[in-house]
């Protein structure tokens, strides 16, 4: 069986989560406190040298990180994954885009805020955070005028990548109100939602 | 025939020009100044709306942008992806590493300290993004202290990823010496190097 390291108010993790429930594939859930350090112990860096999570172990004892990684491993063969070989590559595109011009600066944000207090000097990365965080919704939006979905012109892991932090960007500071087709494309793909816990309820 | 849109000091760009030359795949070659913003005209964002290079266009038209997207792109089915599962997945977690822990703290270093004067505000950017430059080569020698290369025991896309900025690192102002076994890679994999230019000889 799977076992998948993990912190649930990750959204690099929900992804995983996600993927797994609509894949019905069944796993071990061990979570991690990256707060409380636990990802840097040497017992976990024998895991993921990179210190970081999702990260997942196979039945046979090996791990892969990166979540985007991780989805891709778990999604080949099945219908969250194109055949053909451009819009492969394009789901790919826009996993790179997430990784490099949406997560620092739309899921960062929200982690700042959930986890530093009102004073705290990571708070002031925040202005400039939200500008680039703008920016990348500004590049999905002028995408999905276009198109409904990311990638394939259907529902892929393109579309779980980029929904995880998407969805609770208004709790990092993100008005999401000025791109309508991305609003429009996150209530598309909303009944893909399995509702998988993305935060402990309050 | 593929159309590369790049910018000869982009590492980023490089990876695209030394796997395109070990495929020996003719292209007609464009160069886009960043510096002085030719990726913001509204002509190049309606090839890439995230505004990057490299960006790659298809003899069909097609635009494919994120230069670890073009790389898989461009080396499926060839020598330079695995074609075991895992394997294949091993190297998409070293490409999104490079892009989420690598590239901007080992290759924006080098961006800052080659384009803008020494008293440039950037400049104050340069010894926190190099503490996580250093991290990064720590977490390569890591792996590269038990394995030969990153990925399926060969030389792959990976390491063509994590050579493009690693092996002018000290440009940025990263020493690699203390990084024995990623100094022993970058010798094992010079013999891939095509002599592909990467920045204008002076």
């Amino acid at each position: 069986m799977l076992t998948l390291y993990d912190y649930l108010d990750s959204g690099n993790g929900y992804k995983i989560r996600l993927l797994l429930a609509l894949l019905n594939e069944p796993y071990r859930w061990v979570e991690v406190d990256i707060i409380a350090g636990a990802t840097r112990t040497p017992e976990f860096l024998a895991k993921n040298p990179n210190g970081r999570i999702p990260t997942l172990e196979l039945a046979d004892g090996s791990f892969l990180a990166e979540s985007n990684a991780i989805l891709w491993y778990l999604a080949e063969g099945s219908a969250f994954i194109p055949n053909e070989r451009l819009a492969r590559a394009q789901v790919l595109q826009w996993m790179f885009f997430e990784q490099y011009s949406h997560e620092p600066y739309v899921a960062t944000p929200r982690f700042i805020v959930k986890h530093f207090p009102a004073d705290s000097p990571r708070r002031a990365e925040l202005p400039a955070r939200l500008v680039l965080g703008r920016a990348a919704l500004a590049v999905m939006e002028a995408h999905l005028q276009r198109n409904r979905y990311f990638a394939a012109g259907r529902y892929t892991i393109a579309d779980i990548a980029l929904y995880a932090y998407t969805h609770v960007a208004h709790e990092g500071g993100l008005d999401l109100a000025p791109y309508e087709a991305v609003d429009a494309w996150l209530a598309r793909v909303a009944k893909y939602d399995r509702h998988v816990l993305l935060t402990r309820r309050p």
